[in-house]
């Protein structure tokens, strides 16, 4: 990929500090400082401390709502004992994210050409100084050959992915949204190829609660009533109508899945 | 009102998602891609889920701060019944809410000229489009007339009003800010209309908790005494100096205030 | 300082309101108004009410990392009895604090040249207005000699120090991090005056949690291990590995550090 036709003027923060730390206030400063027409867009600063199944899942579905070219810092547990950061493209998009596995979780396919910014201060926010540095050599358009090495020893957790069967899936639940709709790591092609079409029974924890249609909106069920819909990630998803699902069924990011189809 | 003159380039939003969900992030990667030289400012994304009546006070009382043309975009409980976002103009400003009855709590008078933008994709977050297409023809000055149809069939909640009689008025908490004060809807005005400067007595959801002086600011009373004053929204505000007035007399949204006025 | 060489178009926001509460737009409008070129940088608009020193030690160690001539407004318990905000330069920055003490918690040596801004409103919100007088003052290069008044009567509230002895510090947690880190007031500056390369044993709030060694990284020492290190601002700082150190250790601001050294 060429950086300078794609490098661009966007960052987006994906951090786990709270929203009331120091380090937000110190990142900011550097970025104004270092990349001036840099325009700062937060996806989120609030990810649960040190959750990058939490951080991956949000990076993974929003990051191609921007522009291409965008750079997509992730600052989560980035005091990782590897001790630096790593930057690459994919899909025409720049990342900067720590060397802690969380380079696993973000893409269906691993990227390619990955390079390693290590840090070169020590101490509690090493991170900060090498994340600067790749963000200023993607800001700037630079080749990142020239200032960094390319490496591929790197750390990769392997995400929770759905397993199936002839007649089954099994998967878990991956993501609790604000209204606390359940979201799964069964996606809607997994759904279809196992299926066929199939009539199905989707067992949400225990065998008590069951729901046998996929809806289109919320409010195809009456209010109250369990509900299953493909969200716009393509993921299935078990809500309650004008309910708060994960808290009535007692739903966690783990929790299980389970699809039977029938003849 | 001539969108073309009045259209410019700021955009607030006001959400009822988590700070950590990544709907934050799929909306502004839309944004910064449709229309990538607008302001965006955040007038809070923690409205709580679904509050309609949190989300109207927040924005009534700050829209007339930003400059005339300003596009207000409200995403709270989005994924309504009605399955359309709303358009319109008022006092000089846009908006761009769901047609899910919050029109009718955000204004004194009903605004005119009011379109519809009707989802286009199904599913969980349909909202998005439908948003986004409506800012886009703000922001580029076009003729609402022209991309969508002119309703009045939309949903209107009816706010909580004070009521009065003669010599009292019956009101209640419609808002608790940072510091625990409560805000009422008991205007100014309206205190002045029925008092004609008449002595009164406030009974705060109880004959116990009652304040007979309207104070300028909150150490006009000594530090743990109740105070009554009228904020800088004009509607009168129930506090303790130095203390947390809600949490002390256990008042939330939908607490009574009464006032009885004496010759 | 020559405000109109050094004011520029950064302010960064320092506030104990809510997210979610109405004065972050009523603020925001404001600004985006009378200066529509000022690129705002939140720094954290959720510091706990009322807590100066938290707010304090955020702005200390982050402001520095903004370009010079930034502007840091601070809106914390801003509705003080003085009734007036303060301005001022201090190394190459500008600063919009309320007259309530912060003004002797943010800095070593103090600032000189201040100026006040009296309310000119009264009521519930009466700083806005003289914050963005004094704002407006300083975005425009204007000499604040001729629009406010020198004052040297403002609040100084006294940060807590740690006190020495010939062989031992005694100090104090200041502040708490996103991971549950204990931040003290503990420089190295002294650390190494009173130390002189002596051994030494730190006690954190009891003598059963010692430890002494400074480390430079955490996980110098094995997980689950409390290790103490200078952080990014030189400051004593007590953590554990992989754990949560405040929580285990019950620490919060005020709890005591000992460190003992021995020839």
């Amino acid at each position: 990929m060429d950086n300078e036709v794609l490098a661009n003027k966007i960052l987006t923060l994906t951090t786990d500090w709270n929203q009331h730390d120091y380090y937000n206030g110190v990142l900011r400063g550097k970025l104004v400082t270092t990349c001036p027409d840099l325009k700062i867009v937060e996806i989120t600063n609030q990810v649960p401390i040190f959750n990058l199944n939490h951080a991956a899942f949000v990076l993974r579905y929003s990051y191609k709502h921007f522009p291409k070219g965008t750079i997509h810092l992730v600052m989560v547990n980035s005091e990782s004992q590897s001790h630096r950061m790593l930057a690459f493209s994919h899909n025409d998009h720049h990342f900067v994210v720590p060397d802690n596995g969380i380079i696993g979780l973000m893409f269906k396919e691993p990227p390619q050409n990955v390079f390693a910014f290590p840090f070169e201060a020590e101490g509690s926010f090493a991170s900060l100084g090498s994340s600067i540095a790749a963000i200023d050599a993607i800001y700037k358009g630079k080749d990142l050959l020239e200032v960094a090495s390319l490496v591929n020893n790197f750390d990769q957790r392997i995400p929770l992915r759905a397993t199936n069967e002839n007649n089954a899936i099994t998967g878990s639940v991956i993501y609790i949204d604000s209204y606390f709709n359940a979201i799964t790591n069964v996606s809607k092609d997994l759904f279809d190829k196992v299926g066929q079409g199939r009539k199905f029974e989707i067992h949400v924890q225990s065998q008590h609660n069951k729901v046998n249609t996929i809806s289109v909106n919320y409010n195809d069920v009456d209010a109250g009533e369990l509900v299953a819909l493909f969200n716009s990630a393509g993921l299935l998803e078990i809500a309650i109508n004008s309910g708060y699902a994960s808290q009535l069924l007692n739903l966690n990011n783990g929790s299980s899945i389970r699809i039977k189809f029938y003849d």
